[in-house]
């Protein structure tokens, strides 16, 4: 059995969408597990891995930003000396999956027994709503610090919990009974794709 | 006949995808055609046309920066003071119609002949390739401000282009030939989507 140091695990991956021993090109990178990482980090990470492995092209957007004052200096670069952050219109990711479109948002939790609704603003629903609509493939990703577990929650089971509940939450354990887990692991570090696939072999 | 004012275009919409009459909703705006806007102004106008008659979800995606220093005064929103505009990796635009991801990049040329490369940087090549291999539908928008007229180019043509020829731009003439005309009017201000149907017409 190989011994992997502190905190990093070994590359498992279901099914034959990468095969290790082919991939040459890649780089060696000693990466420590994905503790220390925040959850934009670790998706940052997934992406790319996605990516390069041509298994999907999803991307964050960059954050919004209202600039107000742009210095222009001789032989440099612009230089915005004065601008503030914006809220979002829309969900942070969004790409393309088996021809298919992906839009979600992630969100990472300290509460242990639910997932405040208060962190998916009105806009994201309704935006998240329009693309469900359009016949696009919307979930959010729901990281559990706590419990140290992430789920992939459809937006149409947040659809639905919304129709039968007035609380300003969503249970943990409806989550767990809707929701798809999300393997954590090495690269990437969070496969919410094998996910997604779960969810999808559900759907007709 | 109606008399419409100088440089305003009477309401035409090919299909039925949008009946003017029920419409009671939408504010009236006097708009006086789409000549002082810019590309961008143009096509920004056009996504909210088509997100509000839920035709599609399209969004421009905001500019790359990278934010350096951040006041935070108390009592007052966070203040950027020192920050640089960032290369996007990525287009300009994505979203989702008709259940596809859909991903432009939208430029203007003054050029009267052809549509110079310069304009695709390699990264924005890269990334339309690995969305159009993942199934996503992909194109530019170019502008010809002499002409006065729009195209959708699919990606695939592109490609084409680039494999069989060496120019470091693409004629106008090929444009003319293998691209689709978006049509110019009041709401929404360019039409893409419906260029867009007489391309995915032509797909099997």
């Amino acid at each position: 059995m190989i011994d992997y140091p502190a905190g990093q695990q070994p590359p498992i991956r279901s099914g034959n969408r990468f095969d290790w021993a082919k991939n040459k090109s890649q780089p060696q990178q000693v990466v420590y597990g994905s503790r220390g990482m925040s959850l934009e980090e670790q998706l940052n990470q997934a992406n790319t891995y996605y990516n390069q492995h041509k298994i999907a092209v999803i991307h964050k957007k960059p954050t919004p930003i209202q600039v107000v004052k742009v210095d222009y200096p001789k032989r440099s670069a612009a230089r915005i000396t004065e601008a503030y952050y914006r809220h979002a219109s829309t969900t942070d990711y969004n790409g393309v999956y088996l021809g298919r479109y992906i839009d979600f948002e992630a969100k990472e939790t300290k509460n242990k027994t639910s997932f405040p609704l208060q962190n998916l603003p009105k806009h994201q629903l309704d935006h998240m709503a329009a693309c469900h609509e359009q016949g696009g493939i919307v979930f959010i990703i729901i990281s559990f610090k706590v419990h140290q577990e992430v789920y992939l929650l459809p937006f149409s089971k947040i659809q639905t919990f919304l129709t039968k509940h007035t609380n300003h939450s969503i249970p943990y354990n409806y989550i767990k009974e809707h929701g798809y887990i999300c393997q954590q692991g090495y690269q990437p570090p969070i496969d919410y794709l094998k996910a997604l696939d779960d969810y999808l072999q559900t759907q007709p």
